[in-house]
């Protein structure tokens, strides 16, 4: 049954000649001479998701979205990806949503399904994600430098159901920007994390940041969008990247030497605590 | 508390300068001039175990030794790991001791852990494991070849709580073995995959097949030894490298043109139906 499932809904023809053998072996094969990069994420209902509050197309969406937002946080290009799932029961209706909803968004990647399992108990959805970088490139989080500015991607705090993350922008960023992270857990504890591995610290212009729920854009979770720090001068090239790839791209402040997350408040600085979504 | 938790038990030395970024960034990087081996399997409380049935410890061991399974079913050689971890609640004592237990195998393989998320939910373990293979090779199902002799490692029909799958005796057999699996459903249907893949059949001598328990070794699940079949003339140098590395080798019988899976009792061609463990 496990195989049947499995080459119903999830067999879907190879894109890419680095892949040497996908699904239906004890693993799959794949050669590259880029550097890769690997990340993994689960959507667990109840936890992640009410399960009859999302329809099975977004869930196979948001499964995979959530993933290459991790990609696109390293600046890395999409190659293939893994699935186990975890099912209270062989629900035929729900695969084919499901996996409709996954492959609607790969497909936009040429991104290969190349392995997984399927897995009789409560409703959960595991990626193991892998993409590409350049040799001796990825946006890292310790790499943020005094000086730099401040970046985000998209609009914040709306804490989207089809999250579509920047990818294509974020792979053609990788020779300019130098730390970047994902915002999802809130945008003051996704930019903590880049400040406190970078041993650096931040300012930000609360008005500028691209938001109707500033609250939300802060202190909330699930945007999928990208935040990175890049030296000023390359302003022009990425609003010329963000143009090219249709992508809303907001300069909210800058990487200082004084630790802490700041913002300038009737001409003075005011600490911005940083708090976003807790995982427990 | 997510960072926290991944810190204080999953931390661990990287043991290999291809992985060139562990955990702690949004995707780890690795580099490696080999053909990449991927496969992910998840152990689900109530479906693969009970929960106050297997220790921690055994369920750490467990959860990485079904997917080290899995490289050695290719002939892989382990290099890295990633893991997906959802918890009821966060118990310390649990994390002591399951961290324990994937390590105490990771280490004998030095296998580094390069990637993972914590999420709050049915306890559940996902594994995606990463091997690597000269370039070219890797012991497909799909490659029996008629006259072929079968091999099992091991002894079947145990339903071991804490499996050794033959890792480092599956990797030196890729220049001199066909086709491998390995045995998680139960040798019959395993091997039936592979005579399926290969469009061949086999005869079996059942006596021969190492095991206290023929039932349980032929259509139980869970034994995590090797399956394979090569070429006659290599018997000697397979029996080499089995004693070299420990692992009991036995051949069992003969991939054959005639489809099926048969074996002879009393002088007779019998059928031997495939069947195993059903994953729904």
């Amino acid at each position: 049954m496990e195989f049947d499932l499995i080459r119903t809904y999830f067999h879907r023809p190879l894109q890419n000649d680095k892949i040497i053998l996908g699904n239906g072996d004890d693993c799959a094969l794949l050669r590259s001479n880029h550097t890769l990069a690997l990340s993994i994420d689960s959507l667990v209902a109840g936890t992640h998701f009410i399960e009859n509050a999302i329809s099975p197309f977004d869930l196979g969406h948001r499964a995979l979205a959530v993933n290459l937002s991790d990609l696109a946080a390293m600046g890395a290009t999409p190659l293939a990806f893994l699935l186990a799932l975890t099912l209270p029961a062989t629900n035929e209706n729900w695969l084919a949503e499901f996996s409709r909803g996954l492959f609607s968004l790969a497909e936009q990647y040429a991104l290969n399904l190349i392995g997984g399992n399927t897995t009789k108990g409560p409703l959960a959805i595991t990626i193991q994600i892998i993409g590409e970088l350049p040799l001796g490139k990825g946006l890292q989080r310790n790499a943020a430098k005094i000086g730099d500015a401040i970046y985000v991607t998209g609009n914040l705090g709306r804490q989207c159901i089809r999250p579509y993350p920047p990818v294509t922008f974020a792979a053609r960023i990788v020779d300019l920007a130098h730390a970047a992270i994902d915002i999802s857990d809130g945008l003051s504890q996704d930019l903590a994390h880049v400040l406190t591995a970078s041993r650096v610290g931040a300012v930000l212009d609360l008005q500028k940041i691209p938001t109707t729920n500033l609250d939300a854009a802060l202190y909330g979770g699930e945007d999928y969008e990208l935040c990175f720090t890049a030296p000023p001068h390359h302003e022009a090239a990425l609003q010329e990247i963000a143009r090219a790839t249709h992508t809303p791209l907001t300069r909210i402040g800058e990487i200082i030497a004084k630790p802490g997350l700041w913002h300038i408040h009737a001409g003075k600085w005011q600490a911005l605590i940083p708090r976003g979504y807790q995982h427990f």
